[in-house]
């Protein structure tokens, strides 16, 4: 089947909708419709994507093959419910977090699950990208399949159960991740140095990992070294300057202590 | 001053010792002497870099510019005292988490310090190393100065007390994000998917930081987001096949909600 014999219909008008949307036009999919309840929203995502813009559910059209609910986690099953006028129609949510059950309202449903990080201006790489999929029927299986195929080489079929294990190694990997980089933010800019004198660190730990070792091979730092002295005289500079950040430093200096 | 007109002295066969002294080696410096009392890790390195191989100490010569050394942390003072037969030589340390009053027993003492972490048989790229660089006189700060200048463009000059909170910093967005992937890899692993899967997010992470925005501007997550349903999901998901980092994902939560 040709990408450009695939009909999909995305209701939602943020970063997932944008960024996913962009990728399947690009891939040659024809995107029938864009849903969102806000106007602008819905015609600046239309647009840019040959689609039509739709504001109100009950005028979707039952020509696509696949609908695609890229929108926040809590409105997928009210969503999903308001779909139920779709007849025998494959419904699919983008979320992480979210069962699969959400989308009970529909005989024939699924998981199209990007695991990557959207912002707005951010550009993704799709290539590079893990795209999750999940259906409760083999043939729709298979034609997820099939269209993420399109858009990375990276397809996994995963499970709920999976998924929701995933979500959290994502929170862990990413987010928290993230709040550590800001935390060395914040010390640097307090000591007069720039941020930027800590990129090459970061940059170099994750390019450190590769799929031949475990992270923990390549630990280094002085709880891994079971250094007192310097964890003493960190804590000591955390409580002084940083105070809300000794919980922090203890609980990561102990787990690493015990994984050695 | 060209740098093969500045002769230097390795104290250490360490990961340090060994990028440090064949990126000075590269760089055109004359490696004098490396010193190590493990005769054969003394004779590898120093073939490397040809230079001379000391395993006793007495037997370094005074004909270096600078002594760097490249030792762990709790050695250097024992080291400095222990090289105090040079006479008004300048002597350096590598450390993030040691003071410069460390070396003491010199006249002429400075601070060489590579922002990086080092594994053997991982390349480090020095144009993108920072080095932070201090000494007690000016003419050897300007000296170090230059020698960090033929290894990167990124020469910070740093104080001890800067050098003491960047290296808690360090730690925050090295060591700790590495522990984090660590989690991820056991995370994705205990459910029978590849760690793999979260490699590009996990990548992307750290391709959005930049140094017009700071990381918290880029958080994503339930915890940002007050997504309380996803965050009660995760916790007892954690608490039944993760327990030990229960507390982890709550202190990084509560630290995330609060700086929203």
């Amino acid at each position: 089947m040709e990408s450009h014999e695939i009909h999909i219909t995305i209701i939602g008008s943020g970063n997932v909708a944008t960024h996913l949307g962009l990728a399947l036009m690009e891939a040659g999919f024809i995107i029938e419709e864009v849903f969102s309840r806000n106007a602008k929203k819905a015609a600046e995502l239309a647009e840019v994507i040959y689609a039509q813009p739709i504001t109100e559910l009950h005028k979707l059209g039952q020509d696509s093959d696949v609908y695609i609910l890229a929108i926040s986690d809590d409105a997928i099953g009210l969503m999903a419910d308001n779909l139920s006028f779709l007849d025998n129609k494959l419904v699919v949510h983008t979320s992480g977090a979210t069962p699969s059950t959400a989308l009970q309202a529909h005989k024939r449903r699924g998981v199209f699950y990007p695991l990557q990080t959207f912002s707005e201006d951010v550009e993704v790489d799709f290539e590079q990208l893990p795209i999750c999929i999940d259906a409760n029927k083999k043939e729709d299986r298979k034609l997820l399949s099939l269209i993420a195929s399109y858009l990375t080489p990276l397809v996994y079929k995963v499970n709920d159960e999976q998924r929701a294990q995933l979500h959290v190694a994502a929170v862990f990997v990413n987010n928290f991740s993230n709040y550590l980089y800001q935390i060395g933010c914040e010390i640097t800019e307090a000591t007069d140095l720039p941020f930027d004198i800590l990129l090459p660190l970061i940059q170099q730990t994750v390019k450190k990992i590769d799929s031949d070792y475990q992270p923990i091979d390549f630990q280094t730092g002085p709880a891994v070294r079971g250094d007192k002295a310097t964890i003493k005289r960190h804590l000591k500079l955390i409580k002084q300057e940083f105070p809300k950040y000794s919980k922090l430093y203890k609980t990561m200096t102990e787990l690493i202590e015990v994984a050695e």
